[in-house]
């Protein structure tokens, strides 16, 4: 019998249609991609992309030369142009703005082929203090309200290229989807003066049979309302509303989990396409003296992870109903990725 | 220069990046699909397919045997089950219910391999006839909030048949896209004593850059703010809250309007994978003597067809902040399939 879910937090449901029998490793994955000599982002080949803007180590090194552990640079093809006002204007009933923002990517390693669980925990902090920095320094710019943090790994999860990198697109607005998850907490913490992630975390952890994975700093939770088959949340155990916030020992031990946990995904399904996305609060100083009011109800918000591999395919009926149907049940995904003996 | 666009119901901003010189067929489609000899929907396999509902001609023909042109079965893999109680119940944070629900399957030509557009006018009445039969019968069972009906065409776009089918899931809540919906259209009524989607038709009728075809009783128009290339929205020109309550009029114009629309699509994009979805109403009266919230209010509302070719990928950037990156513009989109000659 299949089960319908709620999301507390979005207010939508989803549907759990648990196909029996069917294994984690039946889902269709994509082939190991070719070797390239001509990727952009491989150390030798920094003529290729736009002039960086950071680079691990900072110092002691000719910029745009070989010699860097990370390096961050502007998309060669930007969704967003980083020049320019925003321009905002109404016709009638439709509203729009020029597409301003920034739109950077973060090569996460000279080397090609190769994925976070391929790395070291030093080297996956040293990815984690380059976003941060990026992030910080475009809040300085007061046009961005918003900086989405996301990494798509595998050409079914979107990624051009196979070498290892993430992205950073900063927007003039806050998304709604980011503004509903805002209200959300808002709306708990009014009522009860409380987090409701923490709330959800402390549930989770009473009741352990979605808990994937957990140190003293992170949990891995299967999410409840899952839309997607193995689909997880990693959240930090203490409330804090921005990632940019972590201290060094947070940093270590989120570089650690986030390791072990794409480990797991590579062994139990094979190496999938995923995509990993950062949810954390918006902007909150973007004009001296004029706080932006998605700023002020973002210390209520408890920033996390979002983990989804691409296994199923996303149809008329999602599209018509915002609805999901996910043949994996949450908790058997939990089961396998623990490794429970007896997950069926 | 991209662009920042609102879509005006739901509330949500896209980014139309247009991608200078790219052709319509330079998008990548699929091979034509095979021909299949054991498809359960080809006329002659009808003992392959779980007992019909219904079908078209409903008379002069044993069930179940070939003659038909229309037939409706029960999906053989159900997303909800069509026995049982709804259980409503909640455990601490989170909601939860029972996969009651119906989810039936219209097979629309006993031909393989064919699509909408290889149909006459008159079958595609038809076929609007045995689903607004379908809609009509399943809104008799108070279990039942909303249906959704849906078409799916090519294997990107979730189809796991090339048969000519579309579906109806019957749902045991009303999703929040069609609540989201459901409230936009409301609160605009109580503030204009006017339907927005009436409003969005004049106002693009007034500055028909978006405009691709209209017929007496059916206008389709490229969406100002579309999350997808070549993303169009057919409407009925005069308000109606629920796709059942069509005239046989309106059902020769709109299944006129239907196949020139999916012919251009072929013709330009190269029979492109896509998904289609009727948004209409949800059950207005589930229960005697128990209005439901949502039928109240879905008088304001507006019918309409979304059609969604699936040219692009969706990546962590859509998932992680709900924004989506369009890389063809919508006026651009529209002069393409009107056949203007000067769309660059």
């Amino acid at each position: 019998m299949s089960e319908l879910r709620k999301d507390p937090i979005l207010d939508h449901w989803v549907i759990i249609a648990a196909e029996r029998g069917r294994r984690p490793c039946e889902f269709a994955t994509e082939a190991t991609p070719e070797l390239s000599t001509s990727c952009p982002f491989c150390g030798g080949n920094e003529h290729m992309t736009p002039p960086e803007i950071a680079a691990i180590p900072s110092e002691g090194r000719v910029p745009n030369t070989e010699g860097w552990e990370i390096r961050v640079v502007p998309n060669k093809f930007p969704a967003l142009a980083i020049d320019g006002e925003v321009d905002r204007a109404g016709i009638g009933l439709f509203d729009r703005m020029r597409g301003v923002g920034a739109h950077e990517v973060i090569i996460e390693s000279p080397q090609h082929n190769i994925d976070l669980p391929d790395m070291s925990c030093e080297h996956i902090v040293k990815v984690l203090d380059a976003s941060i920095e990026r992030v910080v320094d475009l809040r300085i710019d007061p046009r961005f309200r918003h900086t989405v943090l996301f990494r798509n790994h595998g050409a079914i999860a979107g990624a051009s290229l196979n070498h290892p990198h993430s992205q950073i697109i900063a927007l003039p607005i806050v998304p709604k989807l980011v503004r509903d998850k805002l209200i959300a907490a808002r709306e708990h913490y009014l009522r009860k003066e409380r987090c409701i992630f923490c709330d959800l975390i402390e549930q989770e952890l009473a009741m352990p049979e979605r808990v994937v994975l957990q140190n003293d700093h992170f949990i891995v939770l299967s999410v409840f309302a899952a839309r997607f088959p193995f689909e997880l949340n990693i959240y930090p155990r203490q409330h804090q509303h921005d990632f940019v916030l972590m201290s060094e020992e947070q940093k270590w031990a989120l570089a650690d989990i986030l390791h072990e946990t794409l480990c797991r995904y590579r062994s139990i399904l094979g190496s999938p396409p995923y995509n990993m996305m950062i949810q954390s609060a918006p902007n909150t100083t973007p004009r001296a003296g004029h706080p932006e009011y998605w700023g002020t109800i973002s210390y209520d918000y408890h920033w996390h992870i979002e983990l989804v591999p691409r296994l199923t395919k996303i149809a008329g009926f999602e599209w018509g109903s915002g609805f999901y149907i996910n043949p994996v049940s949450p908790e058997q995904a939990a089961g396998f990725l623990r490794g429970d003996e007896d997950t069926a």
